[in-house]
């Protein structure tokens, strides 16, 4: 089974992004030590993961037979400049310093001012705002790099269009998770549901999909299907990430007890709570001081209650919803495979 | 003597404003009440203002000539949205939730949550939340509206780079800024004069007026010409605005101690700090409690030190540099004139 790690062109992505940051942190010497700190750590931002949102525009555009490999190398470098731009303002909302165990942006300014006696306050306003412009200067290139592309007028149309709706829907996801967890929203379950598609299935899966089709001139109707495809596995993704959040083994690098410090509200908590004897749940969620122990006393709710096995349901239930949507002749069928191994590694993944 | 504000176009740029975003607003209804009330929070933190930086596009793109009126008003609303993007997203970093007088976006959503039974830290969470998500779909739109006009390829790429090079420079002066005001960094008086530089002198006169000659075809000459004059006249604009700020009358609309209590780092201050004799000075700037009577003995010790004198002086010079700079064939004559209005208007205003 092909994996998207294995996307043909992904290190070619990896490069673009490393001579667009090298371009910029030589710029940015003109205008002082700690602009040019501060490309470096959005550099830093950049790197790792698992770059499939490019690899997913990479592979829509060579099974519709893209032959321009600079425009899709360039557009596949947007969704992951446009991703990490996400998680430089996603911690600064969360007040979160740390990402995979070391410091995330914000962290690492706000460690380099008390390294200077700076007092913790001040030192806050740094770092949050180093990361509130840092993902300002990529959400601006992320479009440079789509609005530069010698490509016919439709298809930049079409892609700008695209890359407009990816902001817009983005921000209602991540506008509604805050209103949902700062309690300025009680959300009904479709409403969770449709926060997690806006926030991560539409520019994780959707357009990246949908933006290397378009590129390669695929028509509305393959478009279409690209889309409802993205949009379910995207869901059934996120759902899985939730449920690695609370049940994963550690091998995803993120700790087991963050999503329950963060508090959250996933679908699966949100289902989970709203069943009865759920108050120990309540009372464990979003508490600073959440042990192993505590874990492992929600992991047993969540079985018991039979949150987890609704969640699994759910995954399934969007998987299929996702296949049917590729199930049309407007996808080529050698391509319908490769998006059975991407649905495939969506939801089974134990990382 | 014409004004910026008489600028023929300027209602069209707010008519294609108010059309932006009655459509941002109409879609936003798809993902619940709060993301329609963010649009409309953005649509009123676009609103008022002198609007002078469309009416420098327009007024360049007329000079040379260009008779796209469609395209100058598009580019002319890009940066209005920029500077609404920069104002919102500056808020949130300086920690202010007022503006004229009234809450400003993040204000507003903090009372709303308040309202609503939401303790002041999640209300805050809500607040800068909102301002971070409405900047960055303001960023977003300023570039799409460039990104979408059908201009020639080379005006286009022109326009894309003359608007990179925007946010970074842009980027780049508030980062100063913020290391300036945190005492991350301590700056020596050329760079305070740089950041001023940076931060406003370059997307509020610079690009604005290149943008409109750009557009309508002028050459580099000319190009480079108005980049020289709005940079000095920037500059000149924002040390009248440091002056106002202390010793304004009130006719702004601000208050001559919001300053002072934000402790902002002007090349007024700067100077005045570095004299002998002023830790009254030292002492009064940054107290949240800065009274009238402080603000008279600030003025008085400025005054005194001759620090006032040294930026009235500071603004003519950079006053005469903008206008030598134009003085030059590149640049039509009747426009020379108009742009000895602007310079007048912009050192000599009382508001």
């Amino acid at each position: 089974m092909t994996t998207l790690n294995d996307t043909v062109g992904v290190a070619d992505v990896i490069r673009h992004l490393s001579l667009y940051f090298e371009e910029k942190e030589a710029k940015a010497t003109a205008y002082g030590r700690q602009f040019t700190e501060l490309w470096h750590a959005a550099r830093h931002a950049s790197e790792g993961g698992k770059k499939f949102r490019p690899a997913l525009v990479l592979t829509a555009y060579r099974a519709w037979g893209g032959n321009d490999e600079a425009a899709a190398v360039a557009v596949a470098t947007a969704f992951e400049l446009l991703h990490t731009a996400f998680l430089l303002h996603d911690d600064v909302i969360d007040g979160d310093t740390v990402r995979r165990g070391r410091p995330n942006l914000v962290g690492t300014f706000m460690e380099q001012a008390r390294d200077r006696g700076v007092g913790g306050t001040e030192a806050a306003v740094w770092g949050n705002a180093s990361a509130i412009l840092a993902g300002d200067l990529l959400i601006h290139s992320a479009q440079a790099m789509v609005a530069r592309l010698t490509v016919g007028a439709r298809e930049r149309s079409a892609l700008l269009d695209l890359l407009e709706e990816c902001l817009f829907v983005t921000a209602a996801g991540e506008h509604a998770d805050v209103a949902f967890s700062t309690s300025v929203e009680s959300p009904v379950f479709s409403e969770v549901m449709a926060m997690t598609q806006w926030k991560t299935a539409h520019y994780s899966f959707q357009a990246p999909l949908q933006a290397g089709a378009i590129l390669a001139g695929a028509g509305q109707e393959a478009v279409a299907a690209l889309g409802e495809f993205g949009r379910s596995i995207g869901i059934a993704f996120q759902l899985r990430d939730d449920l690695l959040g609370i049940f994963g083994t550690g091998q995803t690098g993120k700790s087991t007890l963050s999503d329950l410090q963060g508090g959250k509200l996933t679908p699966l908590m949100f289902y989970a709570r709203q069943l009865s004897g759920s108050d120990e749940l309540r009372e464990t969620v979003g508490r600073a001081d959440v042990t192993d122990a505590d874990r492992d006393r929600v992991r047993q709710l969540l079985e018991a209650k039979g949150a987890r096995r609704f969640v699994e349901k759910l995954i399934d239930d969007h998987r299929h919803a996702a296949l049917a949507a590729i199930g049309t002749p407007a996808v080529p069928e050698a391509f319908q495979r490769h998006l059975h191994d991407i649905a495939h590694q969506s939801c089974e993944r134990a990382a």
